[in-house]
């Protein structure tokens, strides 16, 4: 929906002012992607090419000059050229002196060479300023209008100057630039492209082992237990009662996996008696993926309850049902009420509702737009306290739903508890160490701590240290 | 997964251009995480202490001085420093002359001191130009480069080139300034982070009371009615089917007062003649926070659905078709097919699914990013065209589901009627006003009034008025 | 939530510096509550007014003046009023030399005039510098501050310095402006808040059309077909049946639709032998509302899935449920337990859960925020690899739901096979023919097609060519 330019070339430009001259040395697809753009945006285009006369697929109003000549007319130089073709710059060291190069290059592989694209440019030109820019965005969406993906431009640049200007170059084209600091960070920027999910990995990996270990365990209670004991075959199951077990003991040993790593950071904090010593490498990276981690325990309690409302639909629970209820009418025996049936049954049933209610609430909350919209403390209010609301009502629906059979030995196979055990493992151990660690004497040392206080340190004991300052 | 900065120091600055330097007061958690996003884009960052070489724990590459001593190197002064320390700073008065001092304080509480702490900070300075920003920014999102919750940086100041100097660097730094205007703004943006959720206020303890009524109000027609006259226990009923009456209520209720007070503004522009005039307070109230009243009846139609469409797993249901079912057989009754109550239950059941899906239509289009990306008339034809219709829809489940029980009065138990009656009175009641505020005669005359005529005015006599100005 | 200037004004500015002055044009609701805005944000506002006097409703800090006076205090003067009154402007031609015009003006329908408002105003005052902007912002969330739709201003202007000012002024006040070219670009600019979801017209039609169609064909084969042959009522079936028929086959056709141009794209490139030809228009215009069609057919199936997990507390179905027990008891017949059609019946419905959820996630995929937050290849993945496996999961679901039942001949009546038949033709059709076009063979010369090689170009055969730029 959004344009940024039009999409009809500017071509009466009635303006009395000289429009500036950009550059773009390539005529690939995204050479002329970029150039078409800055057309439409204003600027005036020359591209710079090893054969200026071939160059018929050039966007109207931009000429085709060899690389010195192009490169003569316009201040800033846009390289649209694989990094394995930069040799032939080093015969253009004079024209390109004092330039503004932007390197707009990626690569096949993460870390493909030692140095970054725009390092080795730096280093084949030194005279030129250059800077890193618009490897994240894509030519069709540049040409298409159609920017679904990021608008994000990170550009980065030893030149704060040279910097500048390619930063306002991006927000006239309707982008947003983004300052990473020095040309080091080219390396990571020309990384950021080619990364598919990263943060994602450590709970995709994870959930992923849980559910063919859950699967496994399944398979071994409900379909072969029952084939070897009973000849019955149960195979059936694994279409939807096997992965309707599996879905929610992931779902929940991941949301106990979000809130863990704030438990044992908390008790790290109080055993050292500092907060001033880094966690470990482990625990860092597992703080970092905790919302990714409560996405995808989401999108399994997503799976779920649709697993579950989907239940009397199914052909087997359907005949179950037919059968039960014609043999009590052929027996004529009166299958009385139970109100504690009923209450265990209902709350069960009810406590995963608003468990479920209260994680999509998190889930929405964790949208970026929405996220942006709220303050500090109202974000740490949803993603704190609700969260462990959600944790407790889930955890109370697993145990609600074991209800009677929970101790009861007749439900081992093969000395296997039933799988909804193996799901409370987690939750039940979080649940019990946040409650030790909001018991008030507990709570307010940790406070401490986290306001600065050491526990074996001559500096603390000044009595204004860590409240003087922010 | 944006960064903005690269995680590892630039220390490899070879830059010919010298690197502007910032001073920071104050060696807390914020001062140094600020200190660390700073030199990562690439600023040199002095530090001012009361100790400078207590300060070990210092970013890599910025250095500690005493505060005079610090505040010589540079313009700007980041005060990162609680408001009941500042009192130090009126020795250095003579140093801070012309200085930027950016002001990043918090308080407490809202409304903690008579004036802000940044109008403070410049009655104790007043030879520096005191802005304010950066106190909406967690020290810890800062340094970990995980800003989930907000990226806006709210800026104010009387000085406009200061300010201006300010919200360069918070764009340096990946952020989005927003200018608030004068010193005066201070004083709301220090409340800003301290408030939790203010517009949600009203809608969630308007829905907590209508549910605390509407509970009691069923548990008496049918958890203590049938057992006093029938001595049956209910009480399980007080888990699931009771609360699936409540929210449906509360839903439609709330659903119908985000429309109520559009229909009060018109009746009241009509009966004033004049749109030149101020609404009530409560009623301005009221129509600014309609989305949230939106959004938490979403919230109660969410769990309706999920409450209903649970109804044939639970053991109550089951037991009761079996039971039904069982008797019917016993008995040799046949029962007949009613297509009437096939049409009856199937057309709630329908009304009800087409009006939930356009209440999560509606919701979607007020997620921030989806109605940034709709133009206003778009806006303004599904918040307004759209929203009518879902309140006419479930309007029309919930007279359809009474059905053909509507006037029975073997309904009342204790002179109470059913539930669901109660739902209908402000839906019923705003669609009939609307209808007839939508009737040509009096749209005309509402239409004209909102176009700037008025109808007591003898300016409004003149033909052009209300025409020729946007 | 957000605020971008103090509602209270900054009436005690003891700011030494002296505040640019702005001067509004008209005193309407626009140009009072851009100017309420303005003075706000720190700026002097002046009105320029036909009855300076008279303008009694000004907000407080502005005055008011007869048009050359209020023109001589600013450089930048904003023009609230209706195309049809830019007459008297002829007038002020002199005082207007040089002056930056802000056109804010919109017409009542698009393309009302045969050129833009913005280059009539710079027609009939050629001395100036006419810039368009504001003109898709309301005054209502001017004043209200509850900028729930765009926050955008699309700003155009021949003169690049005038239209800088402009957007610095849009983004003070806490807007995003956003270049769009020269003054050319105004007409669309003009015609942007006039349209109605210009994208999801197609899309909307198509699958109105498609449900029209359904429905007819649904009515003929289970309402008319039965009463005609048994003198059955099955009318009712119209509530929700043939919904629930109508939805999900217009949601896979749809989804199917949004892969198919993709398709057609390739086998295009592949008769042409190049890249470098553009589409035909209506190829073009169909890939650009892919999305909006996929998020229709979404609907659709969040549609389906409600009105299917709705079946069991359906009157008819608990009805025939007790029939049918009823009778097989009565019968005292045995229903043997069948596991093939336990698994069809389950794997068909797990294979729709599990498509439903990928459609989902490629649902959420679009929210403009999250698609903002991937990087390119981020995005190709979810859209391209999870998209096909949506359509193969629902493809089979639909196979396997028709099961056994799929070439019966007994299921034709007058000839008219059942719907779901219909709803496999272009799925399954998409799917073999990118089978085809992925096998090793074709996707190579596909591929090298891609990235720039041409069949018949002599261009072409330079061994460096495609292979050099970017």
């Amino acid at each position: 929906m959004e344009k940024t330019c039009t999409d009809e070339l500017p071509l009466a430009m009635n303006s009395s002012e000289k429009r500036e001259t950009v550059c773009i040395f390539g005529t690939g697809d995204f050479g002329r992607s970029l150039g078409f753009k800055m057309l439409q945006c204003g600027y005036s285009v020359v591209f710079g090419s090893r054969n200026p006369q071939m160059s018929s697929l050039l966007p109207n109003g931009a000429e085709a000059f060899s690389y010195p000549e192009a490169a003569k007319q316009s201040d800033i130089i846009i390289m649209a050229i694989h990094r394995e073709h930069y040799d032939f710059l080093t015969e253009l060291i004079e024209v390109l002196n004092g330039k503004i190069l932007v390197d707009v290059s990626n690569n096949l592989k993460i870390n493909q060479y030692p140095e970054s694209n725009s390092e080795y440019l730096a280093q084949l030109v030194p005279g030129a300023h250059v800077v890193k820019a618009f490897n994240t965005i894509s030519a069709w969406a540049l040409q298409s209008g159609a920017l679904d993906a990021s608008r994000q431009v990170f550009v980065c640049g030893n030149d704060r100057k040279a910097k500048q200007r390619v930063m306002d170059m991006v927000r006239t084209l309707g982008l947003t630039p983004l300052d990473q600091g020095s040309l080091t960070a080219a390396k990571e920027i020309e990384n950021y492209p080619l990364q598919l999910f990263p943060m994602w990995r450590f709970p995709f990996y994870l959930s992923a082992a849980l559910c063919v270990f859950l699967f496994f365990y399944c398979v071994i209670r409900e379909v072969i237990y029952p084939y070897v004991y009973e000849k019955k075959d149960s195979t059936f199951r694994m279409a939807i009662s096997i992965p309707n077990r599996i879905f929610p003991i992931t779902a929940l040993t991941l949301l106990a996996l979000v809130y863990l790593p704030g438990v044992i950071a908390a008790i790290l904090q109080l055993y050292r008696g500092t907060k001033y010593r880094r966690f470990p490498d482990w625990l860092d990276h597992w703080m970092l993926c905790r919302k990714q981690l409560g996405l995808v325990a989401l999108g399994f309690a997503f799976l779920h309850v649709i697993y579950t409302l989907v239940i009397p639909i199914r052909y087997y629970v359907r005949w179950r049902l037919r059968n039960l209820t014609s043999t009590q009418t052929l027996l004529k025996k009166e299958d009385p009420f139970s109100t504690s049936s009923a209450w265990l049954s209902d709350s069960y049933v009810a406590l995963g509702i608003l468990g479920f209610f209260l994680f999509v609430l998190l889930g929405i909350t964790s949208l970026p737009s929405v996220s942006n919209a709220v303050n500090w403390r109202e974000f740490r209010f949803v993603q704190s306290k609700l969260g462990y609301l959600t944790l407790i009502l889930c955890t109370a629906h697993t145990l609600v739903y074991g209800g009677k059979r929970f101790l009861s030995p007749s439900i081992l196979r093969w000395y296997l508890p039933s799988a909804y055990i193996l799901a409370l493992i987690i939750p039940c151990t979080v649940l019990v160490l946040k409650f030790i660690l909001i018991m008030p004497c507990i709570d307010k040392t940790l406070t401490r701590i986290r306001q600065g206080w050491e526990r074996n340190s001559n500096y603390s004991k000044s009595p204004l240290n860590g409240k003087t300052d922010i």
